[in-house]
């Protein structure tokens, strides 16, 4: 798609020497006496623009001198190849340049600044190249779920975030004023993805927004995230949806990798591994027996795993197998939600798992109890009143598949591929409890 | 993908005759004396199931004979390839049934409910064939959509849908409680995809989510609905956004078409047309005069087109172009939002257009007003506060390029298509005035 006569700062260096136009923002000016250099910077990466200083071009020379950094800028000029330029080897000599809109010269935020301050100007922050690579990562990590899921013969839904009650805990649930009455934000999509089972949609996914009440202001946590969720009929086990979920991720870092594989080393430092299939299954007692002889005691008063404990299994697993990932099996039913499935020979395990990537957690999945009466029971049994799960028990009454899914923060994988510490590094604007701006 | 040994009702034409399993819900059932019938549904299609009675299969037939409708069963049998069956030609003689859920036998709603009834159970009325093409329709839309702008080099981003102020207009806002203040749901991701040109990202694109407090119950109004949006740099009009869109839209129409082109014509009496390119485009002013010699006057006191106005250009465009689309553009500044760039020569006229499909709008695009002093006079002008703005307003201040772009109704698109009279059958689960559940 051609919008304008414009060449992307990417594509110049296939160009052979000749006329240009440039188009993107002053990312450095070098104002010196007998030549100006500004470094331009476009979506797809930035060029070198000079003006040697005579009388032809005192014209462009003043507006060069007057050009704040963030301006955006038109130039034409001749694209000349040659080695001696470290910016990829090419500049572009100007004929004329056009401020269509010009900065404040002031930017609010340096490379050094914290992160609050960068995502208060997050629209500057995001004109780093470290910044824009996460975002066209992010494209091609969804486009490639998204690829393998239609190849597959999956159905795309967009389930409504507006909700009548709770779909996870009451405990954590944003409350909007509904005309009349209230409503309330989806914490998943968990109870609608399930809907497409007894719909016949047989295999379903989605990507989009879920909201948590969460008051925490952890590294890895936000009051809205991007959820990617799937949903299948007819398995046997959990293990069905793992391998679904393991095939996905590596159809989805085999993509990255091929794509910007290279620039992710460049700028991130990372070097992209497609990981093996299978990934490693470890229940969950015995990662924490594995972790406990590595020295480590889960510091937890339940029987889940903590963040620490999940690090310390990710290491076991890259030392004893070389992988990134880890399915953590079978999860105690004590702290699972009702929906969950129970193993038929031990109703205190749930047919259960977490994907841990890099060391972290990015996803729940399980099969799901789609027998209604023991469903009800197992919501009784967590201090659930059926009633108010009405229309969600209703579901399974009128003939329900066996089935099962994930959920995933979609934010969490890229943190954890491109080795970042902070989820709101990745986000495109992230929202805390104290963050709702920009 | 196999997740399980079970072969898809659509494969089995295209096996030999022999023993296959197939697993899904009971669509019918014929219990005759010395023969029983079951039509066997599941998310591919529909297959008979046949079980002639004696000694041998006199289990399988008392299961049958308890057969509830709507239950999930997984068989077992000997696929036999005969022409007098209608059914595709096919047939599976029984030597398994297995009944994984039994449904309720009284089902809530027919062939003939009506909308309300049937959302009301929307998980059954989703099993019909037509309700489950739909979603098969709009998986391969948004897919092809997808793939264009990602061959095109379009970033995909999600925008946050919890803001600390209205996007839109204070009137159609949902409010949320968040934490000590107040948080809204995001009408539309304007703001946000407008932040992604100055972030210098070049051009984005989002499906998800928007939220509109609009009490009114018409057939194509919903308080959420999925938004199809797409922003990009550099253009020179919103002429060079209608470039973008129309290419869109025939990609999106021509992989339907070649996907699902025969299944529409028979279960929805449609014949898709793949629209040429370029569509026609009609400034509005030029619109109401045609509408007007068609002997209709749009009835409205302000100068936007009303429903029947856009049904009456259609109709003309139709006659005299064949075309199923049309641009109406030049809106009047009056009506359209501020941030709507006008023409240099007259600013009562804005850069826009309103996309209406088979005499429908839907979408809206423009180029954006991107010089923040002409941003805030026209901000005022509306009678909005430049402070309240503040946010959005410093996205200008620091180097923006021209841009433009459009939102998308993705059901609207779906409901025109697919020739359907109301957004609610379109809808994988309405939301309205007085509609949270299921």
């Amino acid at each position: 798609m051609t919008v304008t006569e414009r060449t992307l700062v990417k594509n110049l260096a296939a160009l052979e020497d000749g006329p240009v136009t440039v188009r993107g923002w002053v990312d450095t000016v070098r104002d010196q006496k007998k030549v100006q250099f500004v470094v331009l910077r476009d979506e797809s990466g930035a060029v070198q623009l000079v003006n040697p200083r005579n009388d032809e071009t005192e014209q462009i020379a003043t507006t060069i001198s007057g050009l704040a950094q963030g301006s955006f800028i038109t130039v034409t000029g001749e694209l000349k190849h040659d080695e001696r330029v470290k910016l990829g080897g090419i500049e572009v000599k100007l004929t004329s340049l056009t401020v269509e809109t010009e900065a404040i010269p002031e930017t609010p935020i340096a490379a050094d600044s914290g992160i609050d301050k960068r995502l208060d100007w997050r629209f500057l922050d995001l004109r780093r190249p470290e910044m824009n690579l996460v975002f066209r990562v992010q494209t091609t990590l969804e486009h490639a779920w998204r690829t393998w899921w239609v190849e597959n013969d999956f159905i795309e839904i967009h389930t409504p975030k507006l909700m009548a009650s709770a779909s996870e805990s009451r405990a954590e649930l944003f409350e909007v004023e509904y005309f009349e009455g209230k409503a309330y934000l989806a914490q998943s999509p968990q109870f609608f993805k399930q809907m497409a089972q007894p719909a016949g949609f047989g295999r379903v996914f989605e990507v989009g927004p879920a909201f948590r009440a969460d008051p925490s202001f952890t590294s890895r946590h936000a009051t809205e995230f991007t959820s990617v969720d799937a949903e299948i009929s007819w398995i046997d086990s959990a293990e069905d949806v793992m391998r679904m979920h393991e095939q996905l991720m590596v159809a989805g870092i085999t993509a990255v990798k091929e794509k910007h594989g290279a620039e992710i080393a460049e700028l991130f430092g990372v070097e992209l591994e497609i990981p093996t299939l299978p990934f490693p299954r470890i229940p969950l007692a015995e990662a924490k027996r594995i972790v406990a002889e590595r020295g480590y005691e889960v510091q937890r008063a339940d029987d889940d795993m903590d963040p620490e404990g999940e690090r310390q299994i990710a290491a076991y697993v890259k030392e004893e197998f070389g992988h990134d990932f880890v399915f953590l099996t079978d999860y105690a039913s004590s702290i699972r939600p009702f929906y969950h499935m129970r193993h038929a020979d031990d109703p205190s395990l749930t047919q259960s798992y977490d994907l841990v990537y890099n060391g972290v957690e990015i996803s729940t999945g399980a099969q799901r109890e789609h027998r209604v009466d023991v469903l009800i029971e197992q919501a009784k049994e967590k201090g659930l009143d059926p009633d108010e799960l009405g229309f969600y028990l209703d579901f399974f009454r009128y003939g329900v598949p066996p089935h099962g899914g994930f959920g995933m923060g979609l934010s969490r994988v890229l943190m954890l591929m491109l080795h970042q510490s902070n989820l709101r590094e990745v986000v495109y604007l992230f929202r805390g409890p104290t963050r709702l701006l920009p």
